[in-house]
């Protein structure tokens, strides 16, 4: 048996995906509360969230089940989901909407895929890279591209603030240098940091993206409007050339696999062509559920009184168990600034430090976590940049108060150790 | 904008899919009843299989809600799953099952799209190609190669049997001198013929398979162990060089987008890695629901007792029905012999008939029906084969008996008149 390139590629397991079953093998062998995770990619499984949730389906079920399961359907998404989008981001924007301006898919990241697989790789002209301008970004990305090398990441600039706190800036220039670009991808706020792109960063990312002619696949899985993770939410930007993606996964339905794009038809309608040829369409119960959920305002009060209070007092909870907590004279960073998002992005800078041997010494002391090297896919790193990308790691803020304030003591010795052992 | 080539192709809407955009535009402008369709690709909505799939959704929710929808899962598909289609096919047909055979994806159409990607393309050493065997095969496979020229497909050889039957038999002569076969892909029984592969042809096949070391993606979306809408059912094959694809769409959920694929690891593994990397895993709720449907043998109860009397009843009607209705003094043949498939397939044999201009003239008069074209995807015709593949035609066994009766006298007045502008 021969795999193609694209076979070759594709059915590679990023390394994100090695680790994440390292953790769910070791979690299924694991007596119950014995293994502490703070790697979860779940959002908090919120009582009040899941039961909304079951309340939007069963009613569904009774308005629309033979309609939405037992029918093939739309490829762009069914018309009650492409409606609610319509008016929802009309109404609540002003944007232009049509129902042209709109793709659903089975999820963001294979709307992540699609955009990849449309807009870049090997060309008539010439071929081109999906490139990642915010760099540590969802490791995800790893998966979109068809091609080996089919991707390029950008490192980031570092900003010291203060003892404990950093930043990450966009390397705007090197993102001019790159010639090769077909699409932009990013996350804001960002998986893993958190980090928030600005207006003026927008700007000139839209301004690289105008010169090229390409899109920005601007994923808004942690922000606005929904689920509005973020200290200062910031409307998403209508622009000829960015391809909004919201999905509700991180608002409480991630195993549904419901995401869509709202952009310019010139884009928006090769990506329904791709949708149809691959998959015909996305799941239809669980499309009509998010319909009813915008459509309702059910999805803005779960925001707004349930999703975004508890991720931020989970925030403000974590900075303080992990000033209280990690070795004082380790010189270890949080990443601050605009933020959002479920996790904690923490930078040890220490030259013994290394993410990968801090995960095997944490995983050794029952509580796992996400080392930070798999966020800096296909990394095009300046001089000078050294060895930061691995001396990172991430931790959710999924994870209940009890287990948080554990995993992290026990991230905190094995840091000692580590330290020690240098 | 730069389309990449793979978008270039991908953006392609096939032939099949410009014809379903104007029969839904067409319908939905449309008085209810007026229009008659007979190109319906979905399945019959008989009330006690919709009734059936609403009750295993309701139990599911109250189940496994929670577990299912709010957290992401495994990319081979959810355990409970896996699980059921381990048991189902090692107790029914004795395959030596473990998790590592089987891949859950969403829907038959992705998993086809996946294999493609994975087995065929551009490789480090050759450039190989989704290879259809047996045309006419469903047009959807149009869909799933990445790029423009990587599908071919082997025109059959007909045998005419008596006055208004014929068969297709496969140019395995043909196949052998295919140089390039990535992957071999197939439905049976077929859309659009209802035809069955038989052993002796699978035999061939696979013998063909093993020689090039490729995969068969052998499509069961219609027939054993279900929805089994089959004359004459045969078992699935078990051998290493098969991918056997079952879905439940035409047991009644196309909406939900669940199909699965059993077969060698060294198959199925690639596939599970591309499954995470675009999508990470099919909707969770709708594969509880099929493997309750498994497990209780709801799904069993339903082919047996309703989903196969039905289309066997179905298709009595409709060759009666042909018989009773097409002008008798035209050639007209409906493809026949081992049969299955929701579906008559009709061949028109003379000189004046064109299967454009028949759908044209139909849907003047209000009827709607499938040209045959788009079926004979990446034609590789014999000198000889002529000018059949225009003169061909799908209507569908769904369509209620009223529909069926009235659209089939449009479709003869059709035929009168264009035999008699001739």
């Amino acid at each position: 048996m021969v795999l193609s390139l694209s076979g070759t590629k594709m059915a590679h397991a990023s390394g994100i995906r090695s680790i994440m079953e390292d953790i769910a093998t070791s979690m299924r062998g694991a007596s119950t509360g014995s293994l502490l995770n703070l790697s979860i990619g779940n959002p908090a499984p919120i009582p009040e969230v899941v039961g909304t949730w079951r309340r939007l389906f069963d009613e569904t079920l009774d308005a629309s089940f033979a309609r939405a399961s037992c029918l093939y359907g739309p490829s762009r998404g069914t018309d009650d989901l492409v409606a609610a989008i319509v008016e929802y981001f009309s109404g609540r924007y002003g944007w232009p909407l049509t129902p042209e301006h709109v793709v659903v898919g089975s999820g963001s990241q294979m709307l992540s895929f699609v955009a990849s697989a449309v807009f870049t790789g090997p060309g008539a002209a010439r071929d081109t890279k999906t490139v990642l301008p915010a760099l540590p970004d969802y490791t995800g990305y790893q998966g979109v591209y068809l091609f080996p090398g089919g991707v390029a990441g950008i490192a980031p600039r570092i900003e010291l603030c203060g003892d404990r706190r950093f930043r990450y800036h966009l390397d705007l220039d090197a993102l001019r240098r790159s010639d090769d670009i077909g699409l932009l991808l990013l996350s804001s706020p960002s998986n893993p940091t958190g980090r928030c792109v600005s207006p003026q960063e927008l700007d000139a990312l839209l301004e690289i993206a105008a010169d090229r002619d390409v899109p920005i696949f601007f994923d808004h899985a942690y922000g606005s409007p929904f689920p509005q993770i973020v200290e200062t939410p910031e409307p998403p930007r209508w622009h000829e050339n960015i391809i909004n993606v919201f999905t509700v996964s991180k608002a409480g339905l991630p195993g549904e696999r419901i995401g869509f794009a709202v952009g310019d038809p010139r884009f928006i309608e090769p990506m329904v062509s791709f949708v149809a040829n691959s998959t015909l369409h996305a799941g239809q119960l669980a499309q009509q559920v998010t319909a009813r959920a915008l459509a309702t305002g059910e999805l803005d009060r779960l925001t707004a009184e349930v999703i975004r209070p508890y991720y931020a007092h989970k925030r403000r909870l974590g900075e303080k168990l992990l000033a209280d907590i990690l070795p004082a004279d380790v010189n270890w960073r949080l990443h601050a600034g605009t933020s959002g998002g479920m996790f904690c992005w923490v930078w040890v800078d220490e030259p013994w430090f290394d993410d990968r041997a801090l995960y095997s010494r944490a995983k050794e002391k029952g509580v796992f976590l996400v080392p930070g090297r798999p966020f800096f896919t296909g990394e095009v790193a300046p001089a000078g940049f050294g060895r930061h990308d691995g001396r990172c790691f991430r931790i959710s803020l999924s994870a209940d108060e009890p287990v948080l304030t554990q995993g992290l003591e026990r991230i905190a010795a094995a840091l000692t150790e580590l330290r020690d052992a240098a």
